[in-house]
């Protein structure tokens, strides 16, 4: 398999054509990842596609639909590694070899341990010319989920925190709507569309009574994909059995998943409710337990909209890997409630330390993204 | 007296110089206004000025001084309209009037009690062409703290406040060094050396032992003046007279304003210090008062580097017009100190609202800019 080699600046467009298109997939694909595939010949682009929906066609596949016969003696700039391996459909790998195709070029090689270099190995083999390593780290922003699963055995976690200006996200009497405007909550609709569960604690659904569904109504008029969006299945955690079946919740028909130390049988859910036993901690739900089941159920992104108090112990456990701070122009004061509660720090060098990534404006509000990963990483 | 006429982009285009050329002095001009004047003859920059140092030429007369006799049938661009009474030195719209200027372009009226609309008039009364209005918003920007005095008998009062991004000042146990970066901090120096005063209370001088002035060897290394740096007013609220002259504060020989309710003299102080006793309101010195006191003493711009407590008070008594947060990428939690102390609220109603101006990054940290004041006022 051939290393790295130098790319053209036509090499990068046609990639960052790829790029564009994997995103088309975002509210789609899971549990695979977001692909797109560029196929050109005599510098034209002669079929493009992007993965759209787990069980259907791969982008390359997708590409090579559209290309048909012009695709032998054509180069693939793919966002990721083709695969090598028989999932729910055949190898790409096979499908650019059997087309014609030249040259691939791939975005990265895919971390996927039934991937990892085979599909490009084959390609290889094929005598088709093989490089990668353009334009990576966007394609692998493409699917931080997916990678941190296929690498670590854990789903992405991005905690949505709202907060005052002064880090306030309710009133001492519990009051808190709202603090950031109908843009920002627009935001978060997007952002759990994007996400393949929404997790929290049962005190949360508990006391806001949320439904944590994603709302057609209160998402952008224009969204990037024409497909249905799938609902994230809705994660909470109930350590003590305290949730209720009348909780708003329930009567909204879609996957809930409760963890629990102990399945409690003496109450009726409906079809769509299931219930996970996994080792307690303290006589709680381990948490870690909690986000390695999520990954065995192929679950890559878990946006988490909890409390101080859960969110406070899932950063104490660094399973947290991604913050967004919906910010509003507004001051509460010290005796509103705070953002995380954990363990009380003795020492300044034992602050949680983030990077932040990007501030943009979400309508009257800022809306701040942090990793909790060290820069270059 | 002509009103506002249509403008060219030649016209703008000088003008922006002239606020250009006003910001030079934003480090010395005070009690003065930060002013810029552009003079043009055939479409040429024939002389360019601004205000340096109060006491020292308007910018007017500097550009007039670098003109000479070719100011004779020439248009001046000013970022404030010239002045038409005696101060300290002779009134610009006389300087204006006796080279030959034919037409001025004022970007605002001064609202200066003593100007108003008087220095146009003057220059119109003379048959020179007068106008205004032109970049008014950006203009008025150059001055915010010498407009509030003149229009409201307050200084400007700028909040400034570093936390982290769970909105937290320091840990239970008061450690707070450093939570903003370096950039950051070099960032409120020059904030400082933009200030007429820093304002704060008996508390942070005494639990910080902090010395409140501007440090040449953290500032930015290129400043944009070459004139000296003046060092801001300290000016710290003491009620009940705790502050002892061993502080580090009273060791730099700089100007100091102590406002008290009674003053102590029991104490000796050294000579650059001053008490002033203002009424007391619950035992403590009235903050209204004190910034009465603090405009009519010439103060334009208040930097307030205060706790909570101090913060909390001014923002409920609405003396504050803007806070600079210095948010670093740190989560701190809930055990940790807040932001700001006001009375607790029971409806989010009455939450403070504020706007916000601006988000940058500074260093790792990032600054947003709010303002109290409602959009388009």
């Amino acid at each position: 398999m051939q290393s790295q080699i130098p790319f053209t600046e036509q090499d990068e467009m046609y990639m960052a054509r790829a790029i564009e298109l994997a995103k088309k997939g975002r509210f789609t694909t899971t549990p695979n990842p977001n692909v797109g595939c560029v196929l050109v010949k005599n510098n034209q682009i002669i079929g493009e596609g992007f993965h759209q929906l787990a069980g259907q066609g791969h982008a390359e596949v997708n590409a090579l639909a559209v290309a048909g016969e012009r695709a032998k003696g054509a180069t693939a700039y793919v966002t990721l590694e083709p695969c090598s391996h028989y999932g729910r459909t055949p190898p790409c790998a096979e499908g650019l070899k059997a087309a014609g195709v030249v040259k691939v070029i791939a975005a990265m090689v895919d971390t996927n341990p039934q991937v990892a270099g085979k599909g490009l190995k084959i390609l290889s083999d094929a005598g088709v010319e093989v490089a990668y390593g353009l334009l990576e780290q966007q394609a692998r922003a493409l699917n931080l989920g997916f990678f941190k699963r296929m690498e670590h055995g854990l789903p992405y976690v991005t905690c949505k925190m709202a907060a005052s200006v002064d880090g306030k996200t309710a009133l001492k009497n519990g009051q808190s709507k709202w603090i950031t405007g109908p843009a920002a909550r627009q935001d978060v609709q997007l952002q759990r569309a994007q996400s393949c569960a929404i997790l929290t604690g049962a005190d949360t659904v508990m006391v806001d009574d949320a439904k944590l569904n994603v709302r057609q109504s209160e998402l952008p008029q224009s969204l990037p994909t024409d497909l249905p969006l799938r609902q994230p299945v809705r994660v909470i955690i109930d350590s003590r059995n305290r949730l209720t079946p009348e909780l708003a919740l329930f009567k909204i028909e879609s996957e809930v998943i409760i963890f629990t130390t102990k399945v409690d049988k003496s109450k009726q859910w409906p079809h769509f409710v299931r219930h996970i036993e996994v080792p307690a901690l303290d006589e709680k739900v381990s948490l870690n337990a909690v986000l390695e089941t999520l990954a065995q159920l192929q679950f890559n992104n878990v946006f988490l909209e909890a409390g101080a108090t859960l969110a406070g112990k899932m950063t104490e456990l660094k399973l947290i890997d991604e913050y967004l701070f919906y910010i509003a122009p507004k001051l509460m004061g010290c005796d509103a409630k705070s953002l995380v509660n954990f363990a009380p720090l003795t020492d300044m060098k034992n602050t949680v330390n983030l990077t932040f990534k990007e501030c943009v404006n979400i309508g009257d509000d800022i809306r701040i993204t942090a990793t909790t990963h060290v820069p270059n990483t």
